[in-house]
């Protein structure tokens, strides 16, 4: 079976939060719930005529860390038994074209960038096999990070706090649903210069993977994110910088840092 | 100034969700935005006739840990230089009087009996001075954990997902406001014996601290919880126990673990 392309986007007219498909630079208006059988409104609106939102207001991020064997390697790491994971807030997303803030904290930020998995359906001790049918579709994401927190305290690693500030994490533009994950390749451009390229298929839990033994801890419902983890190449911005994370298939992710 | 104390119930009738204020058995019935200016509908009802829920549903979920200086003493910690704290997902959210289900996984269920701080307006980067502004009132958390998990993987200590299974988190019975949290002792009572019996003044940061120090790392909301870590006397459930938190002024948050 071939899975239609949708690319679903959330965003701001004069009136009202809207979300539709885009397609080209027309935005196809939906109207109901973006998981559960939206109804289309029969409008169109121009893309450059609304204000891009992020493509959904997650219910719980959830962020996995050494999930790129390239990445542990570099580290010195084995690959996990299990998918390792910290939370985000919600207090940290971001709309495409946002602003990136500095933390009051000193130290560097920096930038990850990431596949992320939007969950479609409520679902608890899935199946590996069965978890594609709960994923809603993909996005880019931007794990962004004051890395110097994370062991500053010796007894505690201070990973939601360093992750947590406010604007740390860009999610969109869009929604894709029908991509295979194993064919994606995630770029992470800071001021025009490419500095990730990486696949999603050296992932050491895969998409379904992950959905399937997370659901085994906890419920995940419509709208929750799971960040896919990030590979070689990250690296800090400074102020009056642009990062971008770009993903074939879903568009690009493209952020000030101030 | 001496406020008068409130306590704010949440709970559930034959057609909807609904709040107000506990006097005595009877509920005084408000509508609106519970941190906003609720209005009183004039109705009153019976306690013993409405299904009582959580007394919020929390935005964000932040819990602290190393806390107190007892248990840091008896665990030969240093008092942290700063709160040290994770994230714990909307899953973890249990009602008074709903049962603590054990996770699919192996490990023993601990409970911890704590005090919770709910936040009443917005606040970034607020002093100490003015924290206690945006606080809406305290309640009663069980921040439970499946202990073992937490140090299984050598690399990366997984806090978030020990205490992030569905029914980890229940809180209340009531939000009370006007309490002053220095003179509230918190008692974990464990199949009708007490575990715990702590004094709140023996926290490393105070309610005042933590709410202005957590907010400048983040934006903090009305809704928030900020669970305060606990002290001595944590220990493990067997299935089929009954688990009560009690905070004076706050009342008794019951719950089965099965």
């Amino acid at each position: 079976m071939i899975m239609k392309i949708q690319r679903w986007i959330r965003f701001q007219t004069m009136d009202a939060v809207c979300f539709g498909t885009l397609e080209g630079d027309k935005i196809r208006v939906f109207q109901g719930d973006m998981f559960n059988s939206p109804v289309p409104t029969g409008e169109s609106m121009r893309l450059d005529a609304v204000q891009v939102l992020a493509p959904l207001v997650p219910g719980k991020i959830l962020a996995m860390w050494n999930n790129f064997h390239a990445l542990g390697k570099k580290l010195g790491l084995e690959p996990p038994a299990e998918p390792l994971y910290l939370i985000k807030t919600p207090n940290t997303l971001l709309a495409p074209g946002g602003t990136i803030k500095k933390p009051l904290c000193e130290g560097k930020v920096v930038f990850e960038g990431e596949l992320a998995i939007v969950i479609g359906r409520t679902c608890f001790n899935v199946s590996e096999e069965e978890a594609p049918d709960y994923v809603f579709g993909l996005t880019c994401a931007n794990d962004v990070t004051v890395s110097e927190i994370i062991a500053r305290d010796p007894t505690f690693p201070q990973w939601c706090r360093a992750k947590g500030f406010d604007t740390f994490c860009p999610l969109g533009p869009v929604i894709a649903s029908g991509l295979d994950p194993a064919m994606l390749v995630v770029r992470t451009i800071l001021n025009d210069e490419v500095r990730q390229d990486y696949p999603i298929n050296d992932m050491v839990f895969s998409v379904a993977q992950l959905v399937s033994k997370i659901s085994k801890d906890m419920t995940l419902n419509p709208g929750d994110v799971l960040l896919c983890g990030t590979s070689v190449g990250v690296g800090s911005m400074r102020p009056g910088s642009t990062i971008e994370i770009e993903i074939d298939g879903i568009g690009k992710l493209k952020n000030r840092f101030e």
